[in-house]
């Protein structure tokens, strides 16, 4: 989920001052447009950790507006008045009217994910909360309000280096709170609930908005261009797909780095330490599947890629280590007719492993959101809401005991050109090389999107997407075990 | 939730007789209209008391099906190979096909459902599954699959009846398990639970039909009714308001008694009687409003009725009984144009009373679903969602204290006319009569199937209404008083 944040986006002091001044102009505009034309409200939420940049960007942006068309309000703890009513009655009251925008520090998302931090309330009752505010957001849009959902970005080391340069600067330390350092040392509970509340509302009515909150100027340009479009879409009369589960990318990323753009694809690795840590590895992961405590798990394993990325080869050095007994691969193609008059998803469950199980899934469905998205095979809203469902899907398997661990295999577009050739001069492997290989090979830049959009929204801390950096087979097959051991071991001393 | 099917609907030999051969045609015509032309699933589950006929009658509408065409599942406990994966597993594998009807017997509803009511899960947990379920069944409906959900309904003496009726005939023994004794001792805590869970789960996607399970020929009619309507609005290109949580009537009842048709408006009370109860309860009110446990609640009183019908006096008799400080009485009218700019529960949130505080609503968030839906003030999908907007609203009242109590009073066409020419007739009271009045007596019959609407999807245990018989002013006043006391005292003694 927050990937796409942490890859460091930036943009440059005079690129940014240079797009400055139309923005402001264009955010003026629009609020009068808004005013005058507006049957409905905009209602933004700020959320984020400490130190990446609410305050300054949303002060900001409250510069560049009228501020008599906005209104902000900070939330903390409820005074006696909130506490006498029930806990979503100062949010009611202080909703913005038709036509205005209204900031939210800190909402309604607050009070249970801290309360869920703090261990005052369970994982079942935090879910509660969270269907109370889908009920409610669900009501505010459908009453025409445009929700905007943000949360400001930023790693765990990132924080406490911003902190401790806020810190330093006397001009700045005020901005930081004992709060922040507590906040700080919680970082790994907050981003864990606030990935599972976002996970579970990120919904096209009302979307979360992650935004990078290292670099100043990135920050801001994302957060003004994001109302602005949001914005400007509802005045043109686009609505939201109702019902649409899952959120449309609002915007892509406005320095257009993507997160596969920051690996680095060629690792080397020789043959020698090759077997060596293949002989080392198989035989962990053997243990590990025969481990007594394994009997309460199952092994699900995804595989995608590039073509040619060596999926097949990387599945062979873990089915080795396994026995034939206890596991299954699972070859994904096109679906069967009986599969077509299903619900899509109703071919991966038939294939859930139970209890000691392990399913290996070549290509899985992913293919909904990647070549399915880009020959156009699904229609744009459902492949949309796949994103929803999918997370729903896996989070109900891990729920059930499964460890999940899914590969996305990259080479570079030459690595791939050279192995597409080799393929076809080598007799055997020819069977493995066809037209539609060639044809997916002139839509790479489509499926990067693709790919950049899949890991943002389904890859989460239970279900996490490693990124394997493929042009050298000997380095991906050995990351892809050691991640599958490490996924194991850590489950199984949970 | 359960009003309408209490109130002894029946449909006798002759007309069931006359009506079954068209209805089965028609079935049967359908059956293969789907097959040829549908692209989704139906999929109906059956869900019920004991003792309310869902076996017989889906049985009986199977054999007017055409068998090859639908497909009937019973779920009870999970199996070896369903418990080791997840809850949702045995549900995923025996979805229908496109162009196929789907039975389920039992349903994912029945797990949670059922561990609640054994206490083997919180409410928390209760509602998580909820929030799985409905994940689930946006889905379905997203895929395109017409989701019907039945809930076959007695009340706790007719299932009693039943089950010694079928337990003294030899014929019928049989059906009578100790499971169903073992549900019987069961039935409030049943009750309770499913109207909570249907409560949160009633979309208009997926909507819940209650049937009285007690006259076997208007359950038969009503099941096959439905399901022919439904399925037939659906292939003529009729999809339901995508995300409109609220379920629309998917049928008047078949024998069109309304809940108001079950009331006898004339009740009788002397003067005396009626001085000396109001003394009484007027006492008793006063001291359960003093008491020291009324601290930690709040009391909403909800008046709603028929023009005329005496809403006004029994605030006031009410009103006499309370301390000027604790109490604020909201007349509630049109909405303001500051009031129009906000969601429209916005002007009801605000009036919401604190811990120990009363407010008493003349007329009320109700509106929206009378006055506004008959007048056409607001637009159908929105007085549709406003009932689970109200469920939501008056539920987090509850859950933070509130003691709900609603009344409709309601008097007779002919008591109404009455007293409108009284006061007419009466200088002081003129001003209580207006042309609107008169305008409302001439929508008389579409204010009674909206009354009746209401009381059926807003009634729920925690927040009932309370339907009073308003001939009679002294009736009438005590009966309001009285439910009150008892509302207060049951709830400081939970």
């Amino acid at each position: 989920m927050f990937e796409s944040a942490e890859i460091g986006h930036r943009i440059d002091k005079d690129s940014f001052r240079e797009q400055v001044p139309k923005l402001r102009e264009a955010l003026l505009d629009l609020q009068y447009d808004l005013k005058e034309k507006a049957d409905f409200p905009v209602l933004i939420l700020i959320h984020g950790f400490d130190g990446a940049g609410r305050g300054e960007t949303m002060n900001l942006i409250n510069e560049w507006l009228d501020p008599r068309l906005i209104r902000t309000e900070a939330f903390s703890t409820p005074n006696d008045e909130a506490r006498a009513r029930p806990w979503m009655w100062r949010y009611w009251n202080a909703l913005p009217e038709n036509g205005r925008i209204g900031m939210f520090f800190g909402s309604y998302y607050s009070d249970p994910l801290f309360a869920r931090v703090y261990d005052e309330i369970d994982t079942d009752a935090l879910d509660r909360k969270l269907f109370d505010i889908l009920r409610f957001e669900r009501m505010l849009t459908q009453d025409g309000a445009l929700v905007i959902k943000f949360w400001f970005h930023l790693s765990r080391e990132k924080q406490k280096k911003r902190l401790k340069t806020l810190e330093k600067d006397p001009a700045t330390s005020w901005r930081v709170t004992e709060t922040d350092w507590r906040h700080y040392d919680l970082y790994n509970p907050i981003r864990k609930y606030a990935e599972h509340a976002m996970r579970l509302t990120n919904t096209a009515d009302a979307p979360w908005v992650v935004v990078d909150g290292e670099d100043a100027n990135y920050r801001n340009l994302t957060v003004a261009n994001t109302i602005l479009n949001a914005v400007r879409n509802r005045l043109s009369g686009a609505k939201p797909q109702a019902g649409n589960i899952d959120a449309p990318p609002l915007l892509a990323p406005i320095d257009d780095k993507l997160v596969l753009d920051a690996l680095t694809l060629d690792q080397s690795m020789d043959k020698v330490s090759y077997q060596h840590e293949l002989d080392h590895l198989q035989g962990r992961l053997y243990r590990l599947t025969r481990d007594e405590r394994f009997r309460d798990h199952s092994l699900v394993l995804v595989f995608e890629g590039n073509d040619a990325a060596g999926k097949g080869g990387s599945i062979r050095r873990i089915t080795q280590a396994l026995d034939a007994r206890s596991y299954r691969v699972v070859p994904v193609a096109a679906p069967t007719e009986e599969e077509r008059a299903k619900p899509w998803l109703w071919r991966f469950w038939r294939n859930v492993p139970g209890k000691g199980g392990i399913t290996v899934f070549d290509r899985s469905w992913y293919g909904r959101v990647l070549v399915e998205r880009v020959e156009g095979f699904a229609q744009e809203p459902d492949w949309m809401r796949a994103y929803y469902e999918i997370n729903d899907f896996e989070h109900q398997l891990i729920d059930n005991g499964a460890i999940v661990v899914k590969f996305w295999l990259a080479i570079s577009k030459e690595e791939q050109l050279a192995r597409f050739k080799l393929r076809e001069e080598t007799g055997f492997k020819r069977f493995k090389i066809t037209d539609e290989d060639w044809r997916n090979r002139d839509k790479w830049d489509q499926y990067r999107l693709a790919v950049s959009d899949m890991v943002d929204r389904t890859s989460t801390s239970k279900a996490p997407w490693t990124l394997v950096e493929a042009n050298n087979k000997y380095f991906a097959r050995i990351k892809v075990l050691r991640t599958v051991c490490e996924a194991i071991e850590k489950r199984l001393e949970d």
